[in-house]
């Protein structure tokens, strides 16, 4: 039924033993050994998406899903575990999911109505309360990048289009804005999803299909600040410009040191309705919930079954990782050194 | 200080009496008179923006406002008297207000930073808690109206750019869409702050200048049914595609039978930042608050002085309108028969 972290300890559990100073090096009860632990440096969780159905994928796909998650989430926690700021682990991390193909986001996002890529995404700053969003971009390598210069860099927070394209070209100095053309972002598996789903709208029309495979990233550093970030192609064979919780703060990315970082994943509609990275956030806040009590409301209580899940620090460093879709593809890490790895509800 | 409702009998008011069965015939202390009334049936407020400086503001021009406001606000009102709905009322309502070159929303939009018109708007209705945005509309002559169609006949809640003109293109057999030129929305006005603009960004670059003028409208009907929704051109000399909160679900607009439905104006970012018409209804719905204590929470403590302002109206038909700039143009009238206009905090 669930997917928080605390009781996933089950068959669906992957652990990995790494070289860090805390890894644990027996095998005792894990929540036992980690309620005694010391506390949390710092922490770090990644989702590759929600939608993913466990049982569809096969041992080769959770082994390329596995290799892909380690290899991005690292990157972060090399960053934090050097006093990085979370900001940085954030945004370095899903720019190693964009370039990854297996997900929905970057290169492998998948193929909008007219065969090409839209790409949206966010970023926001615990500590500052500043974030940046980006939406409909078309040959923006790492869209998190430039969703990260639309915070520091200029005084909006939401730039749209071919406006947001005009600004990456300002940015044409900042070695993190690479250009490519919009055809780089294909890949094959994407191309057959979008010619199913053409195929299935002549059936039945405006079907436009969920895409499996955004991704995001929460993280808080040693200094303790917090930070979220989240990107996306969207929906398969999307039209009309459409745009959904991704790029817009508030309801796919939310980041507040007082309270807990997330990013979500799933229907994008619902999580804007339902203003759902900062209703978690407000939960915390107005009603003193714990960041699980917040997650399991959210997930379990507030929005429709089927719609999504989110991975979400608080300023301890407890990461909660929740959905209520068959599947959800996420990795956890912390200071104490154990990686954790699900697909499972 | 503050521009609540209840307390704004002061200087500022102005109060027609009205041919409705209901309107007072005689003057008592109006509060007294107004708790002593009986159940509100219906309510509407709409807004004008805030960022108008009323000292500025010459007997002639507040005679136009009051106009405008009075002419939109009993078209909404009109259709709520007859007992047609809270969302009918709020798209018929912003549709006069967008036509009025006065406010910066539909004719009468600021210019851009190449000279032409990018049009944002969101409505929501309180009961589905369904909603619909557009973003950076150019030939859209009323942005509010393809709101409601985004909400109503697509499965997406917020559309942009070139596809969302697609959308309208697709919609071309509903009469309430009606394609203009870009310059259609020109007036001199306009022109001429946008001129001042670029002159003010050469002696100091990336001066995007609030346009005064945003419009919004919240609603009550008889059935006990609430909506929202706001329309806005945005920041004179804008680039880069960007947007602020008026076309985001949560941010500028809100509505849930629940607890209210809320319309603000201002600082777009800083609406987006603190997905303020959200935060609104949460503190309703999480902390118990009154429609009045949630508006002054977030506009006296939460939002930063000088950010803006909301008007909103809660299940019973309250209304509460307030700001933290020197003024706000609002109006509000209810069942009990009185037009309040103000334009100071």
């Amino acid at each position: 039924m669930n997917c928080s972290r605390r009781w996933s300890w089950s068959a669906g559990v992957i652990l990995l033993g790494l070289a860090t100073s805390l890894a644990a090096q027996d095998s005792p009860a894990p929540s036992a050994k980690r309620d005694s632990a010391p506390r949390i440096e710092y922490a770090i969780a990644i989702h590759g998406g929600a939608g993913w159905e466990p049982e569809k994928l096969s041992k080769e796909d959770r082994q390329r899903h596995r290799e892909a998650l380690t290899r991005a989430i690292h990157v972060g926690r090399d960053i934090l575990d050097k006093g990085g700021s979370a900001l940085d682990a954030v945004e370095q991390t899903i720019r190693v999911l964009e370039d990854e193909p297996l997900y929905n986001a970057g290169r492998g996002a998948v193929f909008n109505n007219v065969g090409q890529h839209e790409l949206d995404a966010a970023i926001m700053n615990g500590r500052s309360r500043q974030a940046g969003g980006v939406a409909g971009l078309t040959t923006v390598k790492n869209p998190i990048s430039l969703a990260r210069l639309v915070m520091t860099e200029t005084r909006h927070v939401l730039l749209i289009g071919a406006g947001a394209e005009k600004f990456a070209d300002e940015m044409v100095k900042r070695p993190q804005i690479e250009r490519v053309p919009n055809e780089y972002f294909s890949t094959e598996v994407r191309r057959r999803e979008w010619q199913d789903a053409v195929a299935r709208e002549k059936l039945r029309p405006a079907q436009a299909t969920p895409g499996k495979g955004t991704v995001g990233c929460v993280a808080r550093d040693k200094q303790g600040d917090l930070a979220a970030g989240t990107s996306t192609g969207g929906l398969t064979n999307k039209k009309w410009g459409r745009v959904g919780a991704v790029p817009v703060v508030g309801s796919g990315t939310y980041a507040d040191n007082r309270t807990c970082a997330v990013s979500g994943t799933g229907t994008g509609e619902i999580f804007l309705l339902h203003c759902a990275a900062f209703q978690l956030h407000s939960l915390m806040l107005l009603r003193d919930q714990s960041l699980d009590q917040a997650t399991r409301q959210i997930i379990d209580e507030t929005l429709p079954e089927d719609s999504g899940g989110v991975i979400a620090v608080d300023a301890r460093g407890r990461i909660s990782m929740r959905c209520n879709t068959p599947g959800m593809a996420r990795a956890a890490l912390d200071s104490r050194g154990q990686l954790e790895i699900h697909f499972e509800r």
